[in-house]
């Protein structure tokens, strides 16, 4: 039953993203005894234009 | 007042969406008395390649 | 699949919330043609010293 | 350490968008002294298809 | 119409909240040309057992 | 920069919670090449009440 909200910035490959459900939903099975299908993930990917960290967007400084 | 977020597989169409937001409003106006002015519903679509169930990406074993 | 997050004010009771679930999981599937086992619904409850329209606090103005 | 995320209707200009963060950032920084690095803002951009008030969506009625 | 979810940790006052909302407010209707009766803000306390950098919670370390 | 959220039922223990931002956090750097101190989690615990699947708050059939 734990509901996953993850938001990264866009560009990562297909394989990335099968590792890190594949990840992070073992991590959450080991640490408070869930079974996997009870683990949803969202993947939320983000723009650079849409993530700003000190006042300023990433698409300005890069990351 | 209440403020609403869907999260659901792209592929929906219009109509499905528009049927979604009013069936919705009317739910809750019906449940916790509020007006339909007082409703706001965010959709939000994912990718079958930003949703995972039980460690694996949707895309990868159709929804 | 679809996945909720109801954000209302504090206060309602444990029928309404009975209710608003029941209500909203059946519109849902009656517009987005899913079974209702597949919808997952988070009301997540609000204090009026922790929301704002027109740049207020609720608890300021009453609702 | 506080994380904002700000869902508004697409279409902002990337001007815009910089000094909405910008401005919100000094606004938090104002208020609950944390410094701008620690500020970080997620824009989420909504498609009026995708957004609901009173039970329509936007794109039927307009902004 | 912006909706607004800003996370902060537990503790501050509601001088510190009534500010906040009324900055942040301030500062969408300046950056994005909407009036403050359109922007809805939602303020997320987070105990210190909920929060987490480089994999540790913050109580843990202090803030 | 990844910011995640995970919504789960309220009962752990502090000792669960820790070993759940470590593992998940570590999950994510193994993935998508992110360095600890560049994670962000946050962890919104629900009481029964105010989570539903399949229509009927968690309260009502136990979990």
């Amino acid at each position: 039953m734990p509901i996953v909200q993850i938001h990264l910035l866009e560009g990562r490959s297909l394989e990335q993203k099968k590792q890190l459900v594949s990840e992070v939903t073992g991590a959450i099975c080991r640490s408070i005894e869930v079974k996997p299908e009870q683990v949803r993930i969202i993947l939320q990917e983000m723009s650079m234009d849409c993530y700003s960290v000190g006042g300023g967007l990433f698409s300005e400084k890069g990351s």
